[in-house]
């Protein structure tokens, strides 16, 4: 069966799992989706004859090849952020599987483990942590970070996980040699900039999320008079519209995703509505720039604005990209979008990311799309990048 | 016991209950705050000689004097919209219940037989219907279309009744004679009108609610390329602006209280804003206006627009509402927010308001509030309202 195929043999084995009837996916830490998901990454591992493990991070491993020092990674994750596309996450994961397939067939005999991983919350859809897994393997979270965290129907991170308990792994970091992981891109820059259907990532742009608290004062719809009115949603439409003039401004990335109104009734004035912000930009300084621009307004408006996080900038190991493009003859990439394997890199691995062109760039959403012939493409320069990575002395 | 301590003491009886942090109140249909309400009326009702009963419809009454036709009906609401105030509804059931002993005191031996009633769930801040106790009672609605309303955690109303079973009740519709309900202001009309802590009310305003749809392209935040971004919440944020400016346009009220976001995630651009309109206004004409202008502004940017519900102007019994203004001295005003006894009147019973000056206007809001001394002066009234049309012949 050709590359193609198997991989949407590998897709459909998962379709059905947390999906919505408008074609996307829900797979949230602790449902059962993520429970499902997890079997199934377990099967996969144990039915290649790869020894399956998990770290004290709750991230599952399967190993191919001997011992566990200076191993070459590679994998993704298979949850998912409320109605996304089938591809973000699960075809690096899927790849990764195949990839070990392939160097079977090629008789291709590591020098040094291989490993495919399945790190564990990755798009923070269920806790308002991205990366989770990876945060935690790496020690840039501990396990006290997360158990304050809460969902949106206010079950708290320790409530969620039970009995069951994480806490960071610096040995299970400390035997990632390098790190590769497959992934759609989430935007259209390769599509529009070569006929490539593969590139290779040197960098993850900074980024960070804000929440901007808006206060005004409930009253009744029906009779405050509208001189009288101190409404915090018709504040918040006018910041809204400043964000993008901002973003415009600043060439940079800024998005009001989520926003929450109280009371939230229809016959009473918002008295409160909290923005979620999340900024992007190539470098540093533009992310300043943006931010200094919304933050002006933010203040003309009487309003609160905390940073939630900030992400700087990742620079995937310089040389390793430029080996890789060499070799393979990929282009070049940044992107907006945290990944697992910029924690990883600044954890000081080793790491970069291949990228699958995707035609419309459209990405988080059900119309999420790659050709299956271009992941194909994908997964045989994956697999090339882990023989080479795997057998090549020196390295 | 002055009249002003003996209704500070009655609120402080229900004060606890569904109370928040912020000192709001939230107090839902079938909730157990809402049981602890019912269980207070039914105790106060008891406690004064007056006899208990429930209609078919699931709202309480007291019943004072003899018979049961052609009765002098006043009361009000217990219930809360989400944070509301203490007074919207709650003054207007204690109010009756203190001018029944004001009666008594005065020595007064009704004609007619006066009944104290407590409507159920008057806000709709569960189910999305207002009104839901008088429009059952009068069969405006009917126990199918309730069963069929859910809630927003996806409960409908016929799971939440449980056995319980509610239906219209024209027999107890029928012995309504007059209806006159105290209740505070719900704006500054009468206290930028006039120094009267006190206004009959004439009419109440047209008003509606409506859904507008909007859709934009779920992508990812970090990585969609602002020229390519369809975000549904940015247009509805020029939606908001466009909808207050029609407001100020036509001298109307137009509001956005509640707005949902889907995907509703950090890092992805909403796909579909959902917002709900309240409109109001003196005049049908101006009503029509404003939702013209409105609707204008939607179809301008590609979004649907659905009525929820259409409310026509109530006016309140012209000679009762005349009689009352010259025989106590009440100025009149007319109010945009919808009561029981605007579904009372609608049915054709005779029925009119008192209005409690709301010195900031504030309502729906913890900040609600109105002088006891003017809540006291409003239940002397209201008792020498309901003697007046228990006792006179003619009437």
């Amino acid at each position: 069966m050709a590359l193609a195929d198997r991989l949407a043999a590998l897709f459909a084995e998962i379709d059905e799992i947390g999906k919505t009837p408008d074609g996307g996916y829900r797979r949230f830490a602790f449902s059962d989706e993520d429970a499902a998901l997890r079997a199934f990454f377990r099967t996969q591992v144990e039915a290649r004859g790869m020894t399956y493990e998990e770290d004290a991070a709750g991230n599952q491993w399967g190993w191919y090849g001997e011992g566990r020092a200076d191993a070459v990674v590679t994998g993704s994750h298979l949850d998912s952020v409320p109605d996304g596309g089938a591809f973000d996450g699960p075809l690096g994961v899927l790849s990764a599987l195949l990839a070990i397939d392939e160097l079977k067939e090629r008789g291709i005999t590591p020098r040094r483990p291989i490993a495919v991983v399945n790190f564990t919350e990755e798009e923070g859809g269920r806790f308002p942590l991205a990366c989770r897994g990876s945060r935690l393997l790496t020690g840039v979270v501990g396990a006290d970070d997360l158990d304050q965290l809460t969902d949106s129907d206010g079950i708290t991170f320790a409530e969620a996980r039970g009995a069951a308990t994480f806490a960071p792994d610096p040995q299970a970091l400390e035997r990632i040699g390098h790190y590769v992981e497959l992934h759609v891109e989430q935007g259209r820059n390769l599509a529009t900039m070569s006929d490539a259907p593969l590139a290779v990532a040197d960098a993850i742009w900074p980024h960070g999320r804000w929440r901007i608290t808006i206060d005004g004062v409930a009253d009744h719809a029906g009779t405050t008079r509208l001189v009288d009115r101190d409404d915090a949603l018709l504040k918040a439409a006018h910041l809204i519209i400043a964000i993008r003039e901002a973003a415009e401004a600043t060439g940079t990335l800024a998005t009001v995703g989520k926003l929450d109104v109280e009371p939230g009734a229809i016959n009473a004035i918002p008295s409160r509505v909290t923005l979620f912000l999340d900024a992007r930009a190539p470098e540093v300084c533009d992310l300043d720039a943006v931010i200094g621009k919304i933050s002006s307004a933010v203040d003309e408006r009487g309003a609160a604005m905390e940073r939630i996080s900030l992400t700087p900038a990742t620079h995937f190991d310089t040389d390793l990209v430029a080996d890789i493009a060499e070799r393979f003859s990929l282009p070049v990439l940044g992107t907006g979008a945290g990944h697992d394997a910029g924690i990883i890199a600044d954890a000081g691995v080793p790491a970069t990311m291949l990228f699958v062109r995707n035609p419309t760039g459209t990405s988080h959403s059900p119309h999420e799309s790659a050709e299956l012939t271009d992941c194909a493409h994908g997964i045989e320069v994956l697999t090339d990048v882990l023989a080479y990575l795997a057998t090549e002395e020196g390295r």
